[in-house]
């Protein structure tokens, strides 16, 4: 039977910030029969594109491309923010509500090339995600996904991704706060 | 053949300090064939245990926690730094070189008695790990381990943690610097 992710994602009204429902997926993750059927319905979808590795944006975005990667049988590569990588990077910034944020990769995460599936757990604006396949762009990767748990269609992200050409799945959207 | 670890960790000295040499694991875990592995290795040793769940420490210790978690078929619960769970939290604060540190777990983490292999990155002097030792038992989580991929030794943390009655297992260690 098909697991109704939606049933078991708790929405937290006023966090971070009032006015803002944040979407809790903790609460679905932590069961180890759901947290199974979530890792595999996006291991399934992309087993057939030959992952290299998986690209995972820091740090809700480990939770889940952590175990994607292992059920692809495929490498990890954390994105993580400005200054947490130890060795030489690449780095791409993007726009916050006030001012700017900036992530890293690892100038060897890969070999140009490599077929990287990216996963993080949220798609809002898309502006993470955004700076995401610009860094990977920039290491020759070739991307054969951009896979999130979580959707807001309102903000919509989607449209700014595929913008690049890049193919864009969540498995749960919300049309609406 | 038994992968060497070792030999796929990056040392980078100066990170991220002058004097600290640091442990880069991301060069053994880009590798779809090696991290394979390191989750193999872990989830192997506590398969017998039958963990309900995996508690992962933020934010390194979500990218092999997650991983041994799916492995195992149990679930994923994060321990995060102060601010960043949504819900009602119980929180445990630990030392740092200067000043404190505080991590947080959800009220609603696991049921009493649920069985908690607890998984970070880095064993060093064990500050971070005795906290969430505190967090799991606070929430009448049963321990059947604390695991991390590297553990110095000549930083005694195991010393720390063992003092709590919990078993202590690391795929590496150095001993010294």
């Amino acid at each position: 039977m098909t697991l109704d992710l939606r049933a078991h994602i708790r929405n937290v009204p006023g966090f971070p910030k009032p006015g803002i429902v944040f979407k809790d997926i903790t609460t679905l993750l932590q069961d180890g029969s759901r947290f199974q059927k979530v890792v595999d319905q996006l291991a399934d979808r992309y087993r057939p594109k030959q992952v290299d590795a998986v690209v995972a944006v820091d740090a809700r975005g480990f939770i889940v491309g952590s175990a994607v990667a292992y059920a692809l049988k495929a490498g990890l590569i954390p994105i993580r923010k400005k200054g947490k990588l130890p060795w030489k990077t690449h780095c791409a910034s993007y726009a916050l509500e006030y001012g700017t944020d900036t992530l890293e990769i690892h100038q060897d995460a890969f070999t140009p090339g490599s077929r990287i599936l990216i996963v993080d757990d949220l798609l809002a604006t898309g502006g993470t995600a955004e700076a995401v396949v610009k860094l990977v762009r920039q290491l020759q990767g070739q991307i054969v996904g951009v896979a999130f748990m979580v959707e807001l269609n309102f903000l919509k992200g989607r449209q700014k991704l595929e913008s690049y050409g890049v193919d864009v799945l969540s498995l749960v959207e919300y049309d609406q706060e």
